[in-house]
């Protein structure tokens, strides 16, 4: 018997991979499959709008519903605060504040986050580490607007910091590969050009710019999902 | 007036951001939000359930909503067609079979797929170009179980073959950072060692294995999502 909307999920897929509904096919309506299951018209509507946000159907107001003709594979990837990553691999989690400054940021920068030339914010370097090992350089240029009163740096990371006091913002995030520089090659401790997995993000509160931050991890970094 | 499940959900995020409600605390009921926001409580539970699984609320079953005190952010990927993604950035497509062969994996490639010692799979290497130029290697095991005939791997690459095939497969997806071999360096034209982005995925149909695959892209791809 098909009860929940996960049982329903489940039979809607199997008609999908069974081509009895074909890539660009309307499906029925939901009233009419809640009638064939016997459930719900709320349970098949649940069921439907997870396939929806999965990319395996197509909704459209009026047109009804439609088995995608590119299904969209979709990840969801969690992106924790740094000490907590370190230390949810069972690893100690270490910490060090190589710079903190008051400065112009690079052309790049400032125009990711949408500033007029001249603008200063506060440039911080700091290095994490797993079990004292380097694990990743975090790289973050800051709206010094967006700090109440200035935190002790030295003792907590930005990372976590804006967790804690900025926490509900937007913004985009990118992953990519780069080569160590002589710096990063350096720090890391790792051989200069070595592969880093990087991850940039640029975030806002609103309409005010917070951050631009740089992630780039040591080699043998990996960051995994279920699909 | 809030009348929507999208405007209670900005307004939780608004007493939350503003300190009124602390992470780790408990927040009123579905029923007592209902009768604040003057809306259906099914408005307030579609609004919870969202920031649920945006990691910004905990819920738990008798226990009650929670703000979350280490809230995790989730950023959702596109994982589309290497075709697709190369077009949907108005470029040409190309595609190249480089070899063939039924062979067997080496151990780390079985031991993903749960195989024993012995089992030969099919062996897939393959170019995606992008007007022209080599945009990414396509490395692939794939068990010939799931393929009813055998279809002409020269015209269609594995990646849309099985897209359309066996489109609706579990399993884990994987990024990372890679220095590029000689041989990668040599097909995609670029120095040895340059920092490939590297995706691996390793999917399944019910509990039968179907692939192991590993995309190296070609340095200043990005794979980029909003948070």
């Amino acid at each position: 018997m098909l009860t929940g909307w996960e049982d329903i999920r489940t039979e809607v897929l199997r008609r999908i991979s069974g081509r009895e509904w074909l890539p660009g096919a309307s499906i029925p309506t939901e009233e009419q499959l809640a009638e064939t299951f016997g459930v719900a018209r709320a349970t098949v509507n649940r069921a439907l709008r997870e396939l929806a946000a999965e990319g395996v159907l197509e909704r459209r107001r009026k047109a009804g519903t439609r088995v995608a003709l590119h299904p969209v594979r979709k990840a969801t990837l969690d992106i924790p605060v740094t000490r907590l990553e370190i230390e949810g691999r069972g690893q100690r989690y270490g910490y060090r504040l190589l710079l903190e400054a008051e400065d112009e940021p690079p052309p790049a920068i400032a125009s990711r986050l949408g500033l007029a030339p001249g603008v200063r914010l506060l440039h911080l370097v700091c290095l994490h580490l797993a079990d004292g090992r380097p694990a990743l350089i975090e790289d973050r240029w800051l709206n010094p607007a967006v700090l109440p009163q200035k935190p002790d740096f030295h003792r907590q990371s930005a990372n976590e910091w804006l967790l804690a006091h900025v926490p509900y913002t937007t913004g985009d995030i990118g992953f990519s590969a780069a080569n160590a520089t002589a710096e990063e090659a350096r720090l890391l401790d790792v051989p200069q050009g070595a592969a880093l997995f990087v991850l940039d993000r640029t975030t806002w509160e609103g309409d005010r710019p917070v951050t631009c931050v740089r992630l780039a991890h040591a080699p043998g970094y990996r960051m995994q999902t279920l699909i």
